[in-house]
């Protein structure tokens, strides 16, 4: 890939010549003109420009919203707005204290966009009233920076991911800057803590750069922060061990004039400018040693320009500033001249002019067009995202001569076209991983390409995989990868992240604000679709040979299923051209979160590319091979399916009830894409009653071999009419065990325990079968003496393959389980 | 609290001798038997001491393990044994590389205390083939530190809780220390990154000492680590920065002799503890300021004294040493010698005597009794639990002279009487959360006692109620108050956790580890039950008017749904008194994780004392006052519902029901304890289905407005005999909102929408009240219109109570809601 700009104009150095009274006057009013917006939109709802004298019933009478962080982050969007003109720059604002909404809102109507976007936001007098009124307003806006919010690709409700969010959007974008904000009180959180590392797995050539800046304005809710109550040499010591260079900016105490701040803050954003000019320049030279990026710590006082104090207490410069200061402004005269005090010391008079638009000179300020960050493209990354080229799956099908005639690992085929998949998109398309896509068997993706890494090399990374670029990117935190993941995806590039299913729960709570970004985007015109956020969770609950219980856990799926339907999907493919098949459809989606679950050890497969891709499209079906229907008559028990393992232990069950039970019509029933079995009503994917009694009957015993917690298929079936038969098996919190079988038979998933369930459930078998339920029953105990007294499965569970799939199957099978598996 | 040990002996200084030649002879001699029992636990079957050749069928079928952290672990192990003796200290072990479970289970087996729990792990031939054979073995032990391993609190499955759990640990322990080894690979986790800062939470006086060891090996699975590729430079000032003094370490490397290493470890060791014991003395005199407390870096190869080479691979000191450093060790004679060379290198002969049992001279390495750290009491701490002194919580009721007739804020009554539970247990109860229990409203607890905070303070501070000892520990990171809380549960004391509900899902999957590890210990007898995990989720969906919809998520209930029944309670207590019964309960309890959702805004409160207790005791029933029930007769409809708000809708919709349909016949069931719901062969707390049908009938429509997601209504109660009839309204993922009303009628919720289903619900109220469901729709346009002009919710909503309770209530509700919520 290549520089998209001209490298002689991008990151160039500034003038040199320091900054003058005028402009430093432009960013003062620019700052004031922002903070008076975002003052008024907190506590206005007419009267907008003070007109005529402040009443009671100007005021909101809720009054919801977050002031302590805002001036500070309109300071520097005011400076940043400077920079960007006099540089060029390219540019994006992540607001890390995104509790800081009406910052953003304020800014971006500066700057025009916001207008833009939301036609009837005009910029006059009545469009301020609009914007004031709307904020944290029924049917308005939310407080937050949000999907609403122009320029913004951070929503700033839960904290702790503005870092990884940064670096996800400047990989591959090699031009962009963007500034990072990091409030004090996330920088407490985990999952920031670690993000500052992110610059070692920074290519300082063909990736951006992320300036961060830590906003120490020392406040959480009611506590100080932790890192505003070190010393300064600790601080600085931290910033210089994450690996960066420290910028000190101190402003606004002990009555600071405002201009002297200004002067003094844009000084020091020049030097940090120029230093990461130079770094660009040496990068572009041929050197990508990780230099010691620049970041500013910024230390402010909260609240920064609200009143010093309200009814005696200190205000601004407390925690008493984080959220609404003067929480009671409509209650007394007095309360209400307080507000009327604050909102005039901002002199709007001097800002807007007589129709309420902004004065020309401050409107200067602003960049122009997609330079405004606000309107930057990046932040709005569907209208950069460009279709993967998409190398055809078909091309890497396992040869299936036979349902269950081959033997082949799914995760590791997928990885053969992934390889194809890096080769045909190399500046677009990443794999996320905590360490894991080698022990997920993606490794065919190296011959390709690297994991980027960009700290120091020892001889004995020789054969590791190393490289300053590629397109694996591993860092063992899950919040990392999914941080890097969506700022990728959400600045309009492909992904995925592979993960242990167990420990993707670490990012429970990522998922949820990302499906709920998606969700509101959805209702958004101007916000344009942007590629799914696809799981690849393998190293799956049902083999974890070597960690046992505290790695199972196939919950997330139940986690995902709470959010919209026309958001996430879940799929369970059963073999490697099924896994091929789903995922070719993943990587070509828009908007959605699909999880699909896939195995890595060696396991037979069952259909062909040709079954594989018709199945996926069914999304469920009837494997008639497996079966013992007579056409056209109801069987008299289904065969439910769901992931790879309870598939194999399905088709174990059918076919000793095909030995020992001739007569009994059995259907067999896999399903892929999960969401088929709600009803359509509930999921775009659902299907009809009358399609899903047409597989399952309406009074026929279903039992089901499930692939996680047994509860999410009745969730799924309830309301359908032949719910009360179904019989569900899964994982119910049984585990430690360290051989596949062991482990299928304590969750009493396995072959012997579905043939009991079978027997139990079509009446009339019960008293028939006696002695074949005892031999299950027996053949249990059997299977379970053998391992432990061997140490591995009962031969005959082992070597096991599908009657039509010849022995030599069995023998590979069995050949490769002996190894063990290499999970981590 | 005072201490518990004489300070004349706790944290003495050393001898100042050194260690002698003989001493660290015999440290090696442990370090060679703990490796060598290591070894033998991942490869062997039999033949424990090679005293016969070694052959394919002495070695396990299956080899899974993890080797590579595993004699790092062992060599810290043997010297905090030595300096434990030496010094009497009080000490445990957390492993955070917990895949070097062989290492832990060795090390206690060679202190005795392996053999005292597990009687047939006898201290012979015998008993060590058993012990080699059990680990990761069908039916034997997991291959992690986990449950079954003395001497442990910390499961290692899953990374990133090393530090905040030791931390947790030495709260109120003021004698004890905890090494807390963590791994290069887990310190790149979220978690532990910023876990690094809780020696701010520190007193020096009153709470233990952690001492972290960074064990940098270098390698996870597949890659090296962030922090052995980073500069000593870095390193230092990264850890200057966390506020430690950090000690570094390098051996073993360049063909280092072991005794050398020795030497040096062994005095630096000194070096630490003689640090620490200062800093302890100067606490005892006085000085509570926030020490630069020690730290070790220690770096050692990787697989450390296994095959340098493996098949012409570079073997220790790499990655390939994570796992199985010669996973194939059965495939040829050459590799079975591989395996037998290495097993001889630490000559066991010199180190177990003709019976297997270890030599005299190693074993006095091993502390005495209790200070052995298999089998420290704090590592098993239901051992040193005390009840709770808990005051009569009676006491702190809220008068409710009729339903509905009084206001209260739940969890500010809560506050109250935690107050006085932390009066009454000055140094064995805590509460954690992430700044925000002065915003749960519990801020009487403030009365009493303080945050604790050892970082620096600013005058504003005065009436921050910040001091060196508090009961409250705060800082925003939900995954340090989980692992803190852990750590002090796990230890043998009592705790809970407030959070806002949505952002509970951060510690997901702490919790699964969590009950995962309370799960297991139920099954082994020696491990003495210990304090519940105790949740209180306030701040939660509905009353999100600040914050919108990225702060709205119910789910964490379902998911701690998937673990164990016997472990998981949830609570929905619909007002204070039910909620101060509640909690009592709670923090009686032992094993469980309980789960309490809780309103803190102003609400009404409808049960007395008296009633609150008997309905908690039943966990849910019939409100005969809410309802129009004709004694002895069905009714026509079953108004359900869990949960504050949903409670208060559904008596507004009883309400109305009352007053437009009199002849209808409605039932009001509420639930407080939601596990009640299931059916009694799911979980313990589960109802008949006699006694669920004779509460909400099997034929009659049921309307049940739920808290949460809707489908774990369905879930839960899907086998009843009226299941079909149960319509369920709750949570669907609609938010973005400022108003109560606005946010329930979003979600159908609302009083007018559950009339609505009950007309459409109960045969032949659809034609009959036609009006009346006309007259619900335009009540719910109107009264979404009035909130988008008004910005609050419409008068008849808002000043709504409950017919017996009067107007004043009213005026008092619509007061306090007037002010808007607080909520951040």
């Amino acid at each position: 890939m290549t520089t998209t700009a001209d490298p002689a104009t991008a990151w160039r150095l500034g003038s040199g010549e320091g900054v003058s009274e005028e402009t430093l006057e432009r960013v003062d009013r620019w700052w004031r003109a922002a903070n008076y917006l975002s003052v008024g939109q907190i506590y206005l709802l007419a009267n907008p420009l003070l007109r005529t004298p402040l009443t009671r019933d100007d005021v909101k009478p809720r009054l919801l919203g977050h002031w302590g962080t805002t001036p500070g982050l309109n300071f520097l969007y005011a400076h940043t707005n400077r920079a960007i003109v006099e540089r060029d720059l390219d540019a994006i604002y992540i607001a890390g204290p995104g509790h800081g909404g009406p910052g953003l809102v304020a800014n971006t109507y500066l700057d025009g966009t916001y207008s833009e976007v939301y036609s009837h936001i005009t910029p006059d007098e009545e469009g301020l009233r609009q914007l004031f009124r709307q904020f944290s307003f029924p049917g308005g806006v939310p407080s937050h920076v949000a999907p609403e919010t122009p320029g913004s690709i951070h929503e700033g409700g839960e904290l702790g991911y503005a870092l990884s969010h940064a670096y996800g959007a400047v990989f591959d974008n090699p031009e962009l800057l963007v500034l990072a904000v990091v409030g004090d009180g996330e920088a407490e959180t985990g999952p920031l803590a670690t993000s500052w590392h992110s610059n070692k797995f920074v290519n300082p050539a063909r990736d951006g750069v992320v300036l961060p800046v830590l906003h120490l304005n020392g406040f959480k809710i009611a506590n100080p922060t932790v890192l505003d109550r070190i010393t300064d040499d600790e601080l600085v010591a931290l910033m210089r061990g994450y690996g960066h260079e420290p910028y000190l900016f101190v402003g606004g105490f002990d009555d600071e004039d405002h201009l002297t701040a200004h002067a003094r803050f844009a000084t020091l954003l020049d030097e940090v400018l120029d230093d990461i000019a130079r770094i660009k320049e040496r990068a572009r030279a041929g050197d990508l040693t990780r230099p010691r990026w620049p970041m500013i710590i910024f230390r402010t006082p909260k609240g920064w320009t609200c009143p010093p104090e309200i009814d005696g207490k200190q205000t601004e410069g407390s925690w008493r500033a984080h959220q609404v200061p003067l929480a009671n402004a409509r209650d007394t005269p007095e309360h209400l001249d307080v507000l009327r005090g604050w909102l005039e010391s901002y002199r709007a008079e001097e800002l807007f002019d007589a129709t309420g638009r902004l004065e020309p000179d401050i409107a200067q300020l602003a960049p122009h067009g997609e330079r405004r960050m606000g309107a930057n493209p990046h932040a709005n990354g569907g209208l950069l995202t460009r279709d993967l080229r998409l190398p055809d799956f078909r091309g890497f099908a396992v040869d299936v001569p036979t349902p269950g005639g081959a033997i082949a690992e799914a995760t590791k085929v997928l990885g053969e076209w992934l390889r194809e998949v890096i080769r045909a998109n190399p500046d677009n398309f990443r794999i996320f991983g905590p360490d894991e896509t080698a022990s997920n068997r993606l490794s065919a993706v190296y011959d390709t390409t690297s994991k980027q890494w960009n700290a120091e090399y020892r001889p004995i990374d020789d054969d590791d995989h190393l490289a300053p670029e590629g397109r694996v990117m591993e860092m063992l935190s899950e919040h990392q990868c999914q941080g890097w993941l969506e700022g990728y995806l959400l600045t309009g590039r492909h992904g995925l992240f592979t993960s242990y299913e167990a420990f993707i729960h670490i990012v429970d709570s990522m998922f949820n604000q990302h499906a709920k970004w998606l969700k509101v985007t959805q209702r958004i015109p101007w916000r344009r679709p942007i590629p799914s956020l696809n799981y690849l969770l393998s190293s799956h609950v049902w083999r974890q040979d070597h960690n046992g219980f505290s790695h199972q856990d196939p919950g997330f799926i139940d986690h995902v299923m709470n959010k919209k339907a026309e958001i996430v999907r879940v799929y369970l493919p059963p073999d490697a051209n099924t896994l091929l098949s789903t995922y070719d459809h993943c990587l070509r989606s828009r908007d959605y979160v699909n999880v699909v679950v896939a195995g890595k050890q060696p396991a037979p497969q069952f259909l062909t590319m040709e079954q594989a891709v018709a199945h996926c499209t069914r999304g469920l079906g009837i494997w008639e091979w497996a079966g013992t229907e007579v056409d056209g008559e109801d069987p008299d028990v289904v065969l439910g399916c769901a992931g790879d393992v309870p598939t194999l232990e399905t088709l174990a069950a059918a076919d000793l009830l095909r030995r020992n039970i001739p007569d009994l019509k059995v259907r067999v029933v896999n399903v892929v894409d999960l969401m088929r079995l709600q009803d359509e009503r509930e999921h775009p994917h659902g299907l009809s009653d009358r399609d899903f009694d047409g597989l399952f009957t309406d009074d026929k015993p279903v039992v089901f071999a499930y692939h996680g917690y047994p509860w999410l298929i009745h969730r799924l079936t309830y309301r359908r009419a032949g719910h009360a038969n179904i019989h569900v098996r899964g994982y119910k919190e049984e585990g430690t065990t360290t051989t596949p079988f062991d482990m299928v038979m304590l969750n009493d998933l396995d072959r012997y325990h579905l043939v009991i369930d079978v027997i139990d459930r079509v009446p009339g078998l019960g008293s028939q079968y006696a002695g074949l339920r005892q031999r299950m029953v027996d053949a249990r105990l059997a299977a379970r003496q053998y391992t432990r007294e061997h140490g591995e499965d009962i031969p005959e569970v082992r070597d096991w393959v599908w009657p039509d799939a010849g022995d030599a199957v069995g023998q590979e099978a069995a050949a490769a389980l002996d190894t063990g598996g290499d999970n981590e």
